[in-house]
């Protein structure tokens, strides 16, 4: 096999064709600023209007309630800040362990500003500790819950329903970083699920890096983040990026679509065949719940291996996956959603991520388990921690 | 003439088509993740940096010096709350009346915080009022100084130089926010002019809107605005917009060219032949200073009408032209900027802006003057303000 088998689906995503093809117009020809006072400009807004409402549609929003921004971290941190800059910093943030580094360091700055921030703990199969979560709700005051709705590197899914139940029962302000369940999760509806806000990124769900979107329920207050112009009916300054909205609304029209037709389904047969081909090297362990886990993702273990040899041989063999997220790689730290979850040392550095798209096929998982258990036994024999 | 004559280019410009074509494999092809540990991902790093170092190049800055945003207006952002995050709460923002709105609300959200903010006021002809300035950085203590290039209504253009060495004397540190500067004059050149920070927007030089550049000179302290990952060298967090990253780099690299060819000669042949015209309309009064202008902006104000009016009617006639900025519009209260120039009432609501780019031709200005002044003839014919 002479091509590239992609299978790091929750680091980015390759932008659909038919996403590419509704920008195009927008770059050189239609290219007025919707803000404009004569047609050429303003006959843009309605196209961010139709966007708006095909976005509102993948999660059941109001389209008004849609704020377009410049990534998921974007989202996040306007969520954050923005609530705190709205509730005062005298209130509470209780988050978790296992978050993305938009959301820890964005808490992690308003700790250093004197805010309470409450990072809740995980159980070792990554699913979320209720009693601590519990706990953390009784402190005193105005309090804002964020929590992601699915894990990237091990795609565990927190119970987002009950969470929330407990939080409004709090009366906690509830924002979820749901990046890795939009367009992978039918149950992302906040028509029946009332978050205060969501966040979600373009780049997951085959719109180009560079685009995201925060929905802020009617009545929720939070101040903008990126202040200036009175774009995005005031929420969110600077020239609307018309080419990527326009991407977005396609590419969250064809995620509906997918999400209809079952596909989800059949990548998640992909990912058990896949999981089940690589529990079969030796010492190996599936890291996160398999019961609740988001259909494209596996993080598994080699123990005593690196994660990152494992990596380079599979990248040599045309196969992309990842250890940890591409977010917190660079630093060679082990992932702190593993070590949260406390997974064993000798574990947490072989920990590979492999996550699927509509655009694999099951050839592809043939290769790779073809592949991976071949480079483990290589990797295995160079081990210093293997005695046997 | 039955096509669109683009004379709103300080609101936003067309992408060039060469933009778009360096930015295309980057969507659907090489659309890895730059933070990956795979080839297919890690090989997407290089054409950042390449693209790097053509912005640097634009601006005689450090490649590392560099930082890429989501816009003009996070760069803005970044700046001012970045530096106040690095230097406290208890330091001076001076700023000045006529800024673009990311930087009056930035320093205004600081202000509600309790920091000192000094607003700068401008002359009658839109130059910067260098005693108010000078009286303004005696205020002790630390201090940043945030000060546009060149104002995006007028055109009219500050002088950056004095008002640097006057801010190093005072120990302050300084922002421009150069975004109708770039590309547009060639003394923006940070070797020369050595400015801590400077802002600027890819889709005023023919790149998309939605990305911008935030430059940092070599040790100033500027906290990250965007929180989270470690991108940029941890300066700013999200995944990287690599396609419009790449196209960036290719619109600095042809601004680069137009500025050495003298583009801009031609530009403001066009421009003032435009003002010769236009200046023959009855009650026509040009906004700003003739001599330290932009090349290629007209604001021009004709007594009696307003100025949305004009539009509309120039809109009908293909023509596209600007009341004011895109970004302050929508508000129909007349522009901050000439009301700080003390433009007069009868004037203030009939100013007309007027930005050309290298795409407008002669023949286009030809068209423009044969539309213009039989417009404001049938407007003025309406106003109850003229007895005459």
């Amino acid at each position: 096999m002479n091509k590239t088998v992609y299978l790091d689906n929750n680091a980015t995503t390759r932008t659909d064709p038919a996403v590419v093809m509704a920008m195009m117009p927008f770059f050189s020809e239609r290219y007025g600023n919707p803000s404009s006072m004569h047609a050429f400009g303003g006959s843009i807004h309605k196209e961010i209007e139709d966007a708006r409402e095909k976005v509102a549609a993948l999660i059941k929003a109001d389209p008004s309630e849609i704020v377009f921004t410049g990534s998921g971290s974007e989202s996040n941190n306007h969520a954050i800040f923005g609530s705190i800059e709205a509730l005062g910093t005298d209130s509470t943030v209780i988050t978790t362990r296992v978050e993305h580094p938009a959301v820890l360091q964005a808490c992690r700055a308003l700790k250093e500003k004197g805010v309470n921030v409450i990072e809740v703990g995980v159980m070792s199969d990554g699913t979320l500790n209720i009693d601590e979560y519990s706990e953390a709700l009784t402190t005193p005051g105005k309090k804002l819950v964020s929590m992601m709705w699915a894990n990237n590197e091990t795609g565990v899914i927190f119970p987002i329903k009950t969470a929330l139940e407990k939080a409004r029962n709090a009366g906690a302000i509830f924002h979820t970083d749901a990046v890795q369940a939009v367009g992978k999760l039918s149950e992302v509806d906040v028509s029946k699920l009332p978050v205060n806000m969501l966040s979600f990124s373009g780049h997951k769900i085959h719109a180009p890096k560079g685009i995201g979107v925060l929905y802020i329920r009617k009545g929720t207050r939070v101040a903008p983040f990126l202040k200036g112009g009175h774009q995005e009916n005031g929420r969110r300054a600077g020239t609307e990026n018309v080419p990527y909205i326009v991407g977005l609304g396609k590419a969250a029209e064809l995620a509906m679509e997918e999400l209809a037709s079952g596909e989800n389904k059949r990548i998640a047969a992909m990912r058990d065949k896949l999981q089940e081909g690589l529990i079969k090297c030796p010492d190996a362990i599936v890291n996160g719940s398999l019961k609740d886990r988001l259909p494209n993702t596996l993080n598994i273990s080699f123990e005593y291996i690196e994660g990152e040899g494992i990596l380079y041989h599979l990248s040599d063999a045309g196969i992309c996956a990842s250890s940890g997220s591409a977010c917190t790689s660079g630093a060679l730290e082990p992932s702190h959603v593993v070590r949260a979850m406390g997974v064993p040392f000798t574990a947490v550095h072989g920990s590979t991520r492999f996550s699927l798209s509509r655009y694999n096929t099951e050839e592809e998982i043939d290769y790779v388990l073809s592949v991976v258990p071949e480079v483990v036994d290589r990797l295995r024999a160079l081990s210093p921690f293997v005695t046997s």
